[in-house]
């Protein structure tokens, strides 16, 4: 159903809000009227967009998963090659880490929690996060820059996971001693090098190519 | 303080009961007294050998990664070359979820909401296994099978974080698409590679060796 205009900007402030205070309290500890209060709402209005505060969290991780997958894919289709692509992946998903270093901590420290409890709840939005790496490897595989003996399905998780194991330390860290771009190049480098086709080929992998 | 024989068996049962209770229920919304049930002692027992939930929660992780530590320290001293080390450890990382699984999630789902709430707690334990591997990668550079340019600090959070991810979708999936033995072979292929000398060292790399 589509928001009036209006009702849209009440919508956006209360997830704003929320995203602030689940990042300050925490989930558990979060209580709807900080929320309404952070938003500037009345506390019933909150109950007029959403039935309660489990709802707005996965509000949160819904729309604003959904808008990285748009900011990432328009980033990587500015790219052709599947190993530049991985590197863009890499240093675009450092970059939204630190500059939505709020949204970060609500995703990374309380989407686990909430895993948990909403079991029920598939994150189809996070799925479809780790499908773009899965589309790199597997495109890359087709053209031949990607060992054939690599399977996405696992890599893809293994990715993401390093990744977010860099970004944690970034969000909960206050004084990192690395530097973004030093994480970045080393991160992208080391995975790289892990999944291309080795340059001398006879290694024993023999990778198809694409016919194009 | 070393425990009495017998405290210290009423200590393990309260821990190997609040691994149960908040691995089901999670950390918030387990009660002192299910642990308590659980554990098979008074409800008062608990509190003298734990001030609150959050003492057991962090007697959980400091014992139980002690423990951890120890048997991994065990299986890589069986192992000399760096490269063959990382493969142990990326095997045992996964066995040991795998065989704990209740522990597993309450490390890696109430972790990282602890991380939070107790981010004047240090994970000390947590930070010493993230240094078995980081020992691994810097004794790989001074014999030259690791290269030079990788920061031992940046890529063991890569590395843990990747597995942590694979174990995360162990512990949560109920029926994981590929096995355990995949996974291993996978990761580790993928990490050796991505952290190897090149095997044409014209690459640009020239790794200094070690005098013995």
């Amino acid at each position: 159903m589509a928001l009036k205009e209006k009702d849209k900007g009440k919508h956006d402030k209360i997830i704003e809000g929320a995203i602030k205070v689940f990042a300050k309290k925490g989930f558990y500890n979060a209580k709807v009227s900080e929320i309404a209060r952070e938003a500037n709402v009345a506390d019933g209005t909150i109950y007029l967009y959403f039935k309660n505060k489990d709802d707005i969290l996965i509000s949160v991780f819904e729309e604003k998963v959904d808008m990285i997958i748009h900011r990432m894919e328009a980033e990587l289709n500015k790219v052709d090659d599947p190993l530049d692509k991985i590197r863009t992946f890499v240093e675009h998903h450092i970059r939204l880490v630190k500059e939505n270093k709020y949204l970060s901590e609500v995703i990374q420290i309380e989407l686990r929690q909430s895993n948990k409890f909403m079991r029920r709840y598939l994150p189809v939005k996070f799925l479809e996060y780790l499908d773009l790496i899965g589309k790199i490897l597997e495109d890359g595989k087709r053209r031949g820059v990607i060992r054939q003996d690599i399977i996405p399905a696992i890599a893809k998780r293994a990715i993401f996971g390093a990744l977010d194991e860099m970004s944690l330390y970034w969000v909960l860290t206050r004084k990192p001693k690395y530097s973004l771009e030093q994480s970045i190049e080393q991160i992208s480098t080391f995975f790289i090098d892990g999944l291309r086709v080795p340059k001398d080929t006879a290694d024993g992998f023999s990778p198809l190519r694409s016919p194009n």
